[in-house]
């Protein structure tokens, strides 16, 4: 009976080695003290009741543990998404009322349902859409407008001022109303963060403990920061002094579907794809980044099932939509956790906090919140990226401004359509310029090298062109266009012998023009030849007619075309 | 004085050979004959009074003939613009207003606008941002919507059923409303064309004219049809029995710039944009199949602009949204055209027929510019590019099948997004399944060859991976994949040899999936070594710094790495 049941468990849970469970119970215990904090700061940031934050933890952790492919990835309420959801919700629902908490957890299942389906279609490519320069671009522009938009709560202003710059102009104009003590409490945390993150570490580092432990210890600073911040409101009195998050219901999420109706259904299915693919890409990304500490590998197709299943179990538990946490998967994966059971044990601890511990957290000044955000949120700028990419390949570089710019100029949805525009243009950019070399014979050799790096032999009446690209709708004019400029540079050859040894592949766009220049270069008098086609590439060709047309031959190698022709 | 003003002419002005003149003004006479009846249909077709169709006619024949690249293409209002200038304008003002035919000049300005700053960013590449399967689909279903909406006119049914399906059963629906008269004379002319498509060419030439001849003068059909049915019309006294065009403004059209205000302008921004692409694509590919008969090549650049200027000619003259016609611009091909004179005499003969002959015209029943609509959309319809794709590329039949299905079901501007989406899935779809071998020496040869395919020698501490395609974003997750794979595979391997071969670009992505390889393989006491390089390719990968930090060597040749390699 219980054999059988077994049967059922995922692979790690049946062999689970006994050795193993100190290191996984040591991480999930830390990323409890990281999750709780910063579950409360993301639900804020998403417009929702702090406790939401708590509810989008528990459940996702235990979906990802029983389906994801990372052992170490943390699944639940991530910077990014708040203030996606945040976006997405803006214009359906006031913030704080039960329609607004019902669309989040709508907007959980959609984008649940839509990351399921694509990954039993296996669409697990997606996860390539978007290049890592664009990909840094758009972190980097959601961080500043997250900070941004935690100003107002970190320095007790308030502001009506739509959002970025003119938000940031806004509270520059109202610094004099600034809330003394809201701003005292909210500024002096975000020095001890900012604080924790680049001293502490050293700090702890030079008294003795290794580097890593060290770092991990800093991460733990929020929870800590928690603690202090209540204890100091409690023993002075200042609830009535400044926004704390005051009551949290206790007890377990309830459960149950999110009410739909259609018209709030078809408003949000584009905001749940770019958040579903968001949070595939991020989570993936993470999840390959701590592969390489434990070198396994992560399943696209996996993740993408695991991922919607957690955003559902999340939409299940009145949550918002979920991803992989960076913050937290490092903190689980450097404090020992080897398996998902650190996942579960993690929503056990979860559980254990709504359970019992909610009351302790009444007295958290909303300030302190802002500044866990803020230093959450200015740990995703990213300048290496562009300074790699301005120096490395500059199209890159001015996608990832691009993309900045979009998001902080247009938002953060329309800054994800610019984004993928602008890896498609890069795309297009560079397979417009495909490289084409004349080549000619190596002499004493039978290879054939780039006539202008090359002191090489050819004959007048054939013209040898290795094409060292794929031949794919985005670069066949730009390929037929150099040909025929070749070929007016050449006008004693007779023969075209197209050398495909880098071809990979032909799309039909490209066969049609393969068709038309046959046919342009016999009213010329030119046979087309091909030379060093692919296997796989001349079994494709045979499903068309164009190698029955072809005016000239199939050669194995340049060298056989050149044996067969060059006397001609 | 005379030599200096003709120094700014175009050249082929310039050198004018007079020989010539007589084939431009026969194409020009013919191409007049056929601007006149489709002008007025496509105006109708857009929602406008049909006389905008020849003022869309005109001066931007003359901005083409100065600036464009093709000698023969003809440009003016076509089908495919004219549905998506209707689909623009419907939910921004009523057709037959003055505010709509305002409308329709600002986009056809804006849309200019557009072009010519896209060919003065020289951004031609944008022709291959659609591959041609994506085309095929989109103008398919664009004809299908244009048919089913000129069934109403051509058979004297109202329906206010939306468009597509819905109004194709409301049309099925009101049958029996049917107008006898209007739908015998619609259905009559159809019939006609359609006869004079298939049957006409075959009997003209059976009657000894030869082959292209008969096919140039069954295209004139559309003109004899207007002239027999004004006749008819007019002696029958059927004027008040059934619509007709009624009276058009004569003379030369109204210049000056359309009024604008900028709610007006931003809400036609996108729809121009993506009239604008549309005429690019249409345009420079008719002109590349035209260009094979004369054997010169087209400029897109020089597209761009020359269309621009011919959108912004119309928009002036109180015009539609332009682009180069295919039926027009084989009449003016095969009717004798050998340079842009051709387009400047059409010009002329249009003003001809605005000044003096538009009184004719009154007597034309709308059911015959819905039978040439109708006709010259079904010609658009194109099941060949589906049954090639679907023989030779499947992934580039669904993509065709599914621009389709979205123009149809989402209507013509979600299906160019629809399309453009496509085409990039079909990149990043064949992207993410790079082709890589494990390769090995053939026995007594430098050349190295697939594993799989061929009979060579290995050494079990070298791995040597071919890598058949340029790394970027969108692959470089799945080569990944596959070298830990083959590791994985190959358990003693110290030195894995990536033969790059056939790589011609790393982008910043795939750099960083190479340091971060490199980093995993050392710690595993793997050495990554790479062989065959291309020049550029080093010469950009020597601008970072993953050659100082490569725990392996650069080899020359896979040959030279086997011979350092293989015996440790």
């Amino acid at each position: 009976m219980l054999s059988a049941f077994s049967r059922h468990l995922p692979d790690w849970l049946r062999h689970y080695r006994r050795d193993l469970f100190a290191g996984d119970l040591l991480a999930a215990l830390m990323t409890v003290m990281l999750a709780v904090p910063q579950g409360l700061a993301y639900a804020a940031l998403a417009g929702l009741p702090p406790h939401v934050g708590l509810y989008a933890s528990l459940l996702p952790l235990v979906a990802y543990a029983l389906l994801g492919s990372s052992p170490t990835l943390s699944v639940g309420p991530v910077a990014l998404l708040g203030l996606m959801t945040a976006s997405a919700l803006a214009p359906l629902a006031t913030p704080g009322t039960p329609e607004y908490l019902t669309a989040a957890a709508l907007l959980a299942l959609l984008c649940g349902l839509m990351l399921l389906l694509f990954g039993l279609l296996r669409l697990g490519a997606l996860s390539q859409l978007l290049s890592h320069p664009v990909i840094s671009g758009f972190v980097s522009g959601a961080a500043i407008l997250i900070i941004i938009g935690q100003l107002q709560a970190l320095l007790g202003i308030r502001s009506d001022a739509g959002a970025g710059a003119l938000m940031l102009l806004d509270i520059a104009g109202h610094l004099h109303e600034l809330a003394p003590l809201t701003a005292s409490l909210g500024l002096g945390a975000l020095l001890i963060l900012i604080l924790s993150r680049t001293l502490l570490p050293r700090l702890l580092h030079r008294l003795g403990l290794p580097a890593t432990r060290a770092a991990l210890l800093a991460r733990l600073m929020p929870m800590l920061l928690v603690v202090a911040s209540v204890l100091l409101v409690q023993t002075l009195g200042w609830q009535a002094r400044l926004p704390v998050i005051g009551t949290l219901p206790g007890g377990l999420p309830p459960l149950g579907l999110p009410a739909a109706d259609w018209p709030l259904v078809r408003a949000l299915l584009l905001p749940a794809l770019m958040i579903g693919l968001i949070s595939f890409v991020e989570s993936i990304s993470i999840a390959q980044r701590l592969a390489s500490y434990a070198s396994s590998r992560v399943n696209p197709d996996a993740e993408l099932r695991a991922l919607g299943a957690a955003n559902i179990a999340s939409a299940v538990s009145s949550g918002m939509p979920v991803a992989g946490s960076f913050a937290r998967s490092i903190v689980n994966a450097e404090g020992g956790a080897r398996t998902p059971l650190s996942g579960l044990l993690g929503a056990l601890g979860l559980a254990c906090v709504l359970l019992w511990f909610t009351g302790l957290l009444r007295a958290l000044p909303l300030a302190v919140l802002a500044a866990i955000i803020i230093s959450a949120a200015s740990a995703l700028i990213d300048l290496r990226t562009l300074r790699h990419a301005w120096r490395y390949d500059r199209a890159d570089a001015y996608a990832l401004l691009g993309t900045l710019g979009g998001v902080l100029v247009f938002g953060i949805e329309a800054g994800i359509a610019i984004g993928i525009s602008l890896s498609l243009a890069t795309l297009i950019w560079h397979a417009s310029r495909p490289h084409i070399a004349v080549v000619g014979r190596v002499p004493g050799t039978e290879h054939f090298r780039n006539v202008q790096r090359h002191d090489v032999k050819t004959h007048a009446n054939v013209l040898c062109l290795r094409i060292d690209e794929s031949l794919f709708f985005g670069n066949v004019r730009a390929v037929e266009a150099r040909i025929m400029k070749e070929l007016k540079r050449h006008p004693d050859a007779r023969h075209l012998v197209l050398i495909m040894s880098s071809v990979s592949r032909i799309d039909s766009t490209a066969l049609d023009m393969l068709h038309q220049l046959n046919n342009d270069l016999r009213q010329r008098d030119i046979q087309l030849h091909f030379a060093e086609v692919k296997g796989f590439v001349l079994d494709q060709l045979k499903q068309a007619d164009l190698l029955e047309q072809l005016s000239g031959e199939v050669y194995l190698t340049a060298f056989e075309a050149e044996v067969n022709l060059g006397g001609k």
